[in-house]
């Protein structure tokens, strides 16, 4: 076991703003190259409606490519039981199901209310038997339209959650980017606290405002072990400069290795996918290794 | 007294590596901009060879200008007894005095092995009598020629110097940007427990590799509460990308202010001045939060 789990969430959270279609064979080679270096543990796509977004809309050939791949563990993204039965039809058994804290963001992105997508997963169970569940608690810090949330929102969203599906993972979603290290700190730390029963936490960050390592190791002090990240930083919005996407795979993973942690990543077979994923017509990559390996030596890279 | 202290750098840090000369008058519009805002505490310049720095060719004429700054607390950088003297003659009262525990950095920082830095100082001491004093200590985490540095050798250097100058204030300054969050938490706590009648504790970052807060963070986990940032993340060497500046201290005041922390600073006085840093000819502008401000809607620009 590693000490720490980077999931590389690129091939969906990093994917999806980009405009022009990314062909799905480009997709899979990048994704291809992240398992090859050592991401097992990859969100390959999400099943959603192809009008809503529409570079998702190859979820079945890209779960298939990935499930094909030696050792990798594909997750698929899903926002309600419809999509879930796609995902599950079409041979998915890791999901992960999206829930706002926030109304608004729920409403906005599912056109639900927090509570309506709690029903529709709670009617949904006895379908998930045997899948196993990423539960992405979006809006856990801070809401687009609403601002800072209340922790013991979060909380209570957690907890109704956790009392249907204690065995998944529950993931800390800073949709924003806007959550501080106190913030995860003090929410990661109520989290672990108050549903012990709970199987796994997850932290996922975004760097809009260069937070994105910091609040990781926020997390990481707090006790999480496993962390979201998009290869080449990817996910910033092409139409919002300064909207950045995920903290870069490879900042992250170069983190832990000069700390001495183990992430089971080889840095130097991922340098050329992150390379690869940087050149995406339309992406917004971010994140400072790729450059600071760049510009070295080759004797000082390592 | 606020709960944290940004000494803002970039007139020295941030200037220094910028080919075109920035005219004198640009520089203390800047250094005047970030006074205003908050930012008291000022590395305004270096007296240094010109023909070595070129571009701190005017610090007599910087120094005496922010000297006349209400509130102004100007640092001037200085190498050597030499330049000190040339510094204080100009009027200075606040000096940084920078020294290398790496001696293949001091060679070619200063021309001089760390002992003889030593020496130099200890023999220079009479004249610093009312003179405050910060001890930069170069390359306390690592050396861009010889890798990582032994915490027993910043040690050694610090208690050389706190003999000598136990009221001064110690910088611990990651010269490459290649320190991590737990070197950085290890040797902070170590410094402290070993020299207790220091007065003073500072860490100065290097945001090349993306960790820049994330170490400022380790460093105030650490009992830190003086950091070093360059508005605008300036820094970068032009001529190697990727070889990014001193954190952004408008990311800095950014994220202390969303954990609830007084800088003294106000960001909305200092968001013009960080635009009008990064649009200085030849520089290498960086951070997150200049541009993630500016994507966003007024109203939830806070």
């Amino acid at each position: 076991m590693p000490d720490v789990t980077l999931v590389e969430v690129g091939p969906r959270d990093g994917f999806q703003p980009i405009g022009p279609f990314i062909p799905t064979a480009e997709k899979l080679a990048i994704i291809q190259g992240c398992v090859a270096a050592g991401l097992t543990r990859i969100e390959a796509g999400a099943f959603v409606g192809a009008s809503a977004v529409p570079q998702m809309a190859d979820a079945e050939a890209i779960l298939a490519g990935t499930l094909a791949l030696p050792g990798a563990d594909p997750q698929m993204l899903v926002p309600n039981a419809r999509h879930a039965r796609r995902a599950i039809a079409a041979g998915a058994r890791h999901l992960v199901w999206v829930i706002s804290v926030s109304e608004a963001h729920n409403r906005g992105n599912i056109r639900l209310s927090p509570a309506e997508s709690v029903a529709e997963f709670t009617a949904l169970l006895p379908e998930l038997e045997g899948i196993r569940l990423r539960m992405n608690i979006a809006t856990a810090f801070d809401c687009p339209f609403t601002g800072r949330v209340a922790p013991e929102d979060t909380l209570a969203l957690v907890g109704q959650l956790a009392a249907l599906r204690p065995d998944a993972e529950y993931g800390l979603c800073d949709t924003t980017g806007r959550a501080d290290p106190a913030h995860v700190a003090e929410l990661a730390a109520a989290c672990r606290a108050s549903f012990p029963r709970v199987a796994g936490w997850a932290f996922h960050g975004h760097d809009t405002y260069g937070l994105g390592l910091a609040n990781i190791m926020a997390a990481h002090g707090a006790g999480i072990r496993v962390f979201d990240a998009a290869i080449a930083g990817l996910g910033g919005c092409p139409f919002a400069p300064g909207a950045t996407g995920n903290v870069a795979t490879e900042d992250a993973a170069w983190m832990f290795a000069r700390m001495g942690l183990s992430t089971g990543i080889d840095l130097g077979a991922l340098r050329p996918v992150a390379e690869r994923a940087a050149r995406i017509p339309g992406g917004s990559p971010g994140g400072r290794v790729r450059q600071a390996l760049a510009a070295r030596p080759a004797h000082l890279a390592a």
